[in-house]
C-alpha cells in the first residue's frame, strides 16, 4: 500500500489531477507520465489512442503502481472499460467522477458540460450522467479556444476573460442549469473566469478535484492508503521536451519540479494479467 | 446488479442518507432497516452495538442486498472494519465520506466536526481525517441538543435558530475553519440553520450526501449499478412502532411512505462468509 499512484495523460493537462491528488492525499507518492510528444489524443483514431494508452500503462506497471488514474478525457472514453478488465489494480478515469459530482450537486437535474470538440462529440459525459439518472438534461458545449489559451499561460486578464465569455455565451440561455462540468483537464486553470462568466448560481465542477476525491474513496475502501510515515516522492516522465514539461509542471503544481525524465514508449502487443 | 442497496441505522437518522441515495441514484432500490426499538446506540457498550448491528446485517443479507450502508455514526465507528472483512459485498459507513469531502473542500486544512457526544468522544472523525492528512487541524464539538430538536420536528423558526446559535458558539472563535462536517445523520435537517449561524465562508458537509456519492462511486467502480429498466422499489423495516416510523419517514423523504414492516431481530452467534 506504500507504492505510488500512477497518473497518465496525453500531455500536461493531467497535472491538474496530479495537483489535486497531492493536495487531497498529501502522503501519497505520484508517478506522472505525459505523452507530450504525441499530444493531443483527441483527433486520433480510437485504435491509436488505445495503443498509445496501453504503452503508457505498460511503462507504469513496471514501476509497480498500486492504482492507475487516466487523467485524459479521450483516453478515459476509449480505454477505461478495457483497462478495468485487464488490470489487477484499481483504474479510475476523469469522466465518471465529474459526472457523479454534478449529480450530487444539481438540484434541477439540469447540467452543462464543456470540453474539447472530441470529448463533447463522444457524448461520454451525457452517457455517464444518464447511466445513473436517465431524466437528467445535459447541455454540451465544445470550447476549442480554451486549451491554447491555458497552454500559452493566459489564464487571467482581459483577453482570457473575453475568450471565456464569448465561448460560454450559448450556455447562458439555460436558466435551469445549476451545475457546469469542466470536462477537460486544462480548464481548472481558468475555473475562476468560468465562474465569473456563468455567475454565482452555477456550481463549477472540476474533474481533477473530483477524480482525486474518488481515488481517495477507492484507496480508502480497499484499505490501500499509504501507511508508511515518510514524505512522498513524486516522479515525472514525458515523451516530449523535459525542459518545457518542467516549466509547465512547476507553474501548474506551484512547486519546483525537477529532474523530469524523458522516455521513449515502446509498442505493446497485448497486456495480460 | 439489480438487487437492492441495504441501509441500516439505529433509528430514523439514516433516512437522510436513504433520501440522498434516492436522489443521487434514482434507479436503485433501497431496503432501509431502523432499529428504532433500541435507539440510540450512542450510549451503549461497544459489544452491544456490534451485536445489534450484526443482527441488522444478518436480516438484510437474507434480502440479498448488493451493498451495505451503515448509516449510523456509532455503528460505523465500531463495526465498519469488522463488516468489511466479514462480508463479500461492499460496505460503506458514514464517517469516511464526510471526512473525505471535507478534505476535498478545505483550503485552510482547518476543519470542524459536530456530532453527538458519543461520536465526538470517539475521535472517529479526527482519526479518519488525520489518516489521510496528518497536518489537518480538527475542532470537534458535541451538540447534544440537536437530535431532540430534529426528532420533535422543530427544524425552522426562532427556537431552532436559538438552539443552533447557542450550541455552535464555541466554534465561532476559529477564524481559519472553512469547512464543517455534520457528523450526525440527523443534522442535515437543520443544515440551513447551521449555515446561517456559521456564515457563508464556512462550507457545510453533509455526511448523508457524501455517503450517497461514495456509494455511487463504489457501485460504478465495481460495475454494480442497476441495469434493469424499471422503477425502483423501496422497502422499510423497523423494530419499533411502524406508524411513528411512517410519519417521520414520509416527512424526511418528502414522499408518502407506506407499509412499513415491523420486525423482530434475532440474536446472531457469528457471521461467516
Amino acid at each position: 500500500m506504500n507504492q505510488p499512484i500512477g497518473v497518465i495523460d496525453s500531455g500536461v493537462g493531467g497535472l491538474t489531477v496530479a495537483s489535486e491528488l497531492m493536495r487531497q492525499l498529501p502522503r501519497e507518492s505520484i508517478i506522472y507520465l505525459g505523452d507530450t510528444e504525441r499530444c493531443p489524443y483527441g483527433p486520433r483514431p480510437k485504435d491509436e489512442v488505445i495503443q498509445y494508452t496501453l504503452e503508457m500503462v505498460h511503462f507504469l506497471l513496471e514501476k509497480n503502481i498500486k492504482m492507475l488514474v487516466i487523467a485524459c478525457n479521450t483516453a478515459t472514453a476509449y480505454t477505461l472499460d478495457l483497462l478495468k478488465e485487464k488490470l489487477d489494480i484499481p483504474v479510475v478515469g476523469v469522466i465518471q467522477p465529474g459526472a457523479r459530482a454534478a449529480i450530487t450537486n444539481t438540484r434541477t437535474d439540469n447540467i452543462g458540460v464543456i470540453g474539447t470538440e472530441g470529448t463533447i462529440a463522444s457524448e461520454a459525459y451525457p452517457e455517464s450522467l444518464k447511466h445513473i439518472n436517465a431524466t437528467i438534461t445535459v447541455h454540451g458545449l465544445a470550447c476549442p479556444r480554451f486549451v491554447p489559451l491555458v497552454e500559452k499561460g493566459v489564464v487571467t486578464g482581459e483577453e482570457a476573460y473575453r475568450v471565456v465569455e464569448e465561448s460560454l455565451q450559448p450556455l447562458k440561455q439555460y436558466d435551469k442549469m445549476d451545475t457546469l462540468i469542466l470536462g477537460c483537464t486544462h480548464y481548472p486553470m481558468i475555473k475562476n473566469l468560468v465562474q465569473e462568466v456563468m455567475g454565482s448560481m452555477v456550481s463549477i465542477i472540476s474533474s481533477g478535484e473530483e477524480t482525486a476525491r474518488e481515488v481517495s474513496t477507492i484507496l480508502g475502501f480497499k484499505k490501500r492508503l499509504v501507511t508508511a510515515d515518510k514524505a512522498p516522492e513524486h516522479q515525472f516522465y514525458t515523451t516530449g521536451d523535459p525542459i518545457i514539461f518542467e516549466q509547465i509542471a512547476s507553474r501548474w503544481l506551484e512547486q519546483k519540479v525537477e529532474a523530469v525524465n524523458k522516455i521513449q514508449l515502446t509498442k505493446v502487443k497485448s497486456m495480460e494479467k
